[in-house]
C-alpha cells in the first residue's frame, strides 16, 4: 500500500468550529491530516496576510492522532505557516472550510475560505474552498459528507490545472433532497452595504457594516442558479485575474 | 461648463502617505475629490472588510477645498463607507493609491489597492489602482504625474467594460526615461515565504512573515516583462474569477 496522501486543512471561522471538525473527520477517511486554522472567527479576510505583526502558532492538542495548529493570523497566514508542519512534505491536497455561509457568486472575493485555497493554489498544491449555505454557529452538516468525499476524491485523482482551485457551495439542508454536483461559473452580483450608525456611550460615532446581496445574473449556469435548485456548486477558480478579451480594447486608446 | 466629474480616492498606506497626496493633487486637476485613507498603513489588506469590529471616520481636515477623510477599517471598507460622504452622487472614478510597492503578478491577490478598486468595479464605478515600484515611504513620485493623468483622462473618456477595473504599476525612478505605456496580462508568480522564527522575552515563540518573489513567467505580454523594460503596466482585471478553460474539463469528471 503506498503512502497515504498529506492533507492540509485551513479555516477562518475559529478552530472551534462545527465546519472545521466536519472536515478533519471527512480528510481522515482519505489520508494524513495536518489541520490549521485561524484562532478566532474571522469572515471576510479574502486575501489578506498578517505583515505588520507577529504570528503566534501552538498545537492545539498534542494527544491526537492528526495535528491540529491554531495561528493567531488570518487563514492565507495559516496556510503559509501550515507548511512548517508537514514534516518537508507539500500537501497533495489543501481543503479550506467547511466554511459556515456561502462564498459564491461576488463573495469569493471577500472570502478568506478561497483566500486560503488560492493561496495553495499559486502554490502549486491542489486546492479546494468549501462552504456550506448556513451562517449559523450550529449549522447542520449531515448532508455534506459524500459531496466533500467526491470532489476530495476526484480531485486527488485527477488534479487540477495550474493556477486553478475549485469553489464549492453546498445548499443548506432542507425538506428537498440534493439533487447533485454542478459545474458552474462564478455568478455576477454584489453587496449593497448599508451602515448603522450608532453614538457610543462617548458621544462618538460608530458604524456597523452590514448589507444585502444584490444578484445581477439570472441565467442558468451559474453558481447562484445550481445552489437555487438544490445542487452543490463547483467553480473552477483562478489566480489569473487578467480580462483576456480586455487586452485589445485597450490597446485601441493609444495610451 | 458641465459639472465636473466625482472622483473618489482611496488609499491603504495611510493618511499621510507620499503617494495618497499625489494622487489627491493629480485628481484635482481633473474634477471634484473625495479621499478617504485608512488611519495607518496596511499593506496586505486584498479585499477584507471589517464586520467584527465597528468602523470610524473622522475628516481629517475641514479646511480643504477638497473632502479628506480617515476611516480605522482596511481599504475596502473606505470605499464601501465613502460612499456616505459623497452628497448622493456615484462617483465618475475611483483611483486607488498610488500604492508604495509592487501590485504586479500575483500581487493583485493580496493588494489593498486593488481590493478598493475592485470593490468600486463591483458597484459599477470606473476604477483604476496606481501602484509605484519602490516600498520606501520616501519614494519619489516625481515622474508619475503624466502617466497617472493621461490614464485616468482616459478611463474617464471611454469607460470600462463593466466588471472590469485597472491595475497600474509605475516603475521606480531611475536613470532611464520611462518608455511608455504597455497593455499587459497578470504574470503568473508567487511569493516563497519565509517566517524569521524568534523567541519574546517571556520564551514564547513568534513568527515574522518575510519572503522572495519568485517569477514563473518570463515571456513578454506581461506586467512583469513591461516594468523590467521600463514601461508603465496596465492590466485590465476582473471581477469574475472563474477560469471558463476548465469548465469542460470538470464536466468530463462526472462528479
Amino acid at each position: 500500500m503506498g503512502k497515504k496522501p498529506l492533507i492540509m486543512i485551513a479555516n477562518d471561522d475559529g478552530y472551534r468550529a462545527k465546519g472545521f471538525y466536519k472536515l478533519i473527520e471527512l480528510m481522515r477517511n482519505i489520508g494524513e491530516v495536518v489541520a490549521i486554522s485561524t484562532e478566532k472567527p474571522m469572515s471576510g479576510q479574502s486575501h489578506s496576510i498578517t505583515t505588520q505583526e507577529p504570528l503566534r502558532v501552538y498545537q492545539a492538542d498534542s494527544d491526537l492522532d492528526y495535528k491540529l495548529y491554531v495561528c493567531n493570523g488570518r487563514p492565507v497566514d495559516c496556510v503559509k505557516i501550515g507548511y512548517r508542519f508537514t514534516d518537508g512534505r507539500m500537501p497533495d491536497l489543501m481543503v479550506s472550510g467547511i466554511n459556515h455561509g456561502s462564498n459564491a457568486s461576488a463573495n469569493v472575493l471577500y472570502s478568506g475560505t478561497m483566500g486560503a485555497a488560492l493561496e495553495a493554489c499559486l502554490d502549486g498544491v491542489n486546492a479546494i474552498g468549501f462552504s456550506l449555505l448556513d451562517f449559523s454557529p450550529n449549522a447542520i452538516f449531515d448532508h455534506v459528507d459524500c459531496y466533500v468525499d467526491t470532489i476530495s476524491r476526484m480531485v486527488l485523482k485527477n488534479g487540477l490545472p495550474k493556477g486553478i482551485c475549485l469553489n464549492v457551495n453546498i445548499p443548506k439542508i432542507s425538506d428537498n433532497q440534493i439533487n447533485g454536483i454542478k459545474i458552474c461559473r462564478q455568478a455576477k452580483g454584489r453587496w449593497n452595504q448599508t451602515f448603522e450608525k450608532r453614538t457610543d456611550p462617548f458621544g462618538r460615532d460608530y458604524y456597523w457594516l452590514t448589507g444585502e446581496f444584490i444578484e445581477e445574473d439570472f441565467s442558468d449556469g451559474t453558481d447562484i442558479f445550481a445552489l437555487k435548485n438544490n445542487y452543490v456548486s463547483v467553480v473552477p477558480t483562478m489566480c489569473d485575474m487578467t480580462d483576456n478579451a480586455s487586452l485589445q480594447l485597450l490597446k485601441e486608446w493609444k495610451l
